[in-house]
């Protein structure tokens, strides 16, 4: 794997790409729609902004699309060439999607990227998927460079991933916001609570998260439920509040009896 | 803050006294109902166990209830003398339970309490209440020796806090549960998930949960939603996941626009 072209600027492919380059990998291009985003990301990269895909070389060892879901169709259909290998990054697009070329495949990091916020791939799952043995050998290595853990996965297994990562990142965020409301109202800063959140993470990892779940549902005190619920100010969050408990309860008092 | 004895053999009691003791300050009695209990903690700090109220000294200076809440009431009803000073350690159980007493108050640490699991006290947030000026000085003082995050806080707003902590610390486990659930069903470790996990949390206490929030509910992606959805094997699951994913939606698409 020598050269690789960057299709979209956002978080990922900032990501993706200063990684890659800081292993020694030539990030040729970086093609956006958006001029000045291609530009900005080139610069980072210290390599050359494309905004047409005609401009694009058309000898890279992979062109590794990192646009957002919506977008990765249409530019697999636009591409004017028959790439040695494309790849998209997204964990909820099927690899069919990519059918129309010869070597094909998934380059999928499980975690969250935000703009700004620098990520150390090495613990970062890679799941990688490819339309033939060669492709996946390709893929492989490329991912080895940058994490120690990678696994070979089907486009159904992924899409399953991509579920347990909305759980784990905007479900689990979600409640963080929902506390962070609780703290303010009472004039606290959410910073408080980072003890709590980190020794909660920390349990689940050791632990495993069935083990480590305490509280109110997890013991069936129904009056603490019902002592909570009447705090919430709207019956949406009412209503969310029993619908986790009972969720949380039913969890540990199936698989516990 | 001279002498205190702990009422009670569980987490809390096991964290709050080995902390305390391990600043300077003397735990003369455990105690719990429960003989074994009370000396197991008893021959961690180093201290006399006692299983009979009526053997416990009466002069310390304080009385550090630290067990679960349906037994804090019957166990301030049944002290057998007026002591210098009561304080409850929950999240949830009113002031108002201790007032039999001349001076009491609460105590409570902002924190997950797991047996096994040492939890450094220092940042975590303690929440203060009392039922005068000079017993609230006296359990301000006694946090502060324990963490550098204390708060005077009424029964009414510790209530909500806890509401808070099971936002932040159940809920946050029960979709780490979910998430592994998913990836066990893959034959992927839990521990797979952690770098996604760890960015999480950072991203939530560096930009706050709101700006944090990502992912297809946030951006009101519905396909994505429904993909998901039929993912999931049960009702109960599929209804959980499309009614966070709503409050996720509202709560963006209400306060941003």
């Amino acid at each position: 794997m020598q050269k690789i072209v960057i299709l979209g600027s956002g978080n990922v492919a900032t990501c993706i790409g200063k990684s890659l380059q800081q292993a020694g990998i030539d990030i040729c291009q970086v093609y956006s729609p958006n001029v000045q985003h291609a530009g900005n990301l080139a610069s980072v990269l210290n390599t050359k902004p494309v905004s047409h895909l005609w401009q694009l070389i058309t000898d890279a060892h992979l062109y590794l699309i990192c646009v957002s879901d919506a977008a990765i169709v249409p530019l697999a259909q636009a591409l004017p060439f028959e790439p040695n290998l494309v790849a998209h990054t997204s964990g909820s697009i099927g690899i069919e999607t990519l059918a129309r070329f010869k070597n094909y495949g998934v380059f999928y990091p499980l975690q969250t990227f935000t703009a700004g916020r620098d990520i150390n791939l090495s613990e970062v799952p890679f799941c990688i998927e490819a339309n033939n043995a060669n492709t996946l050998q390709t893929l492989n290595k490329l991912a080895m460079v940058l994490s120690n853990k990678v696994f070979e996965i089907s486009s159904a297994q992924r899409q399953k991933l991509h579920l347990a990562a909305v759980f784990a990142n905007n479900f689990v965020n979600h409640f963080y916001e929902l506390a962070a409301d609780v703290l303010h109202q009472n004039a606290l800063p959410f910073e408080a609570l980072k003890p709590l959140l980190t020794e909660t993470l920390n349990k689940a990892i050791e632990l495993g998260p069935h083990k480590a779940q305490t509280g109110p549902a997890r013991r069936g005190d129904f009056n603490v439920v019902a002592q909570h619920c009447a705090l919430l100010h709207t019956p949406e969050l009412e209503k969310l509040y029993s619908f986790v408990s009972q969720s949380i309860y039913q969890k540990h008092h199936k698989s516990n009896e």
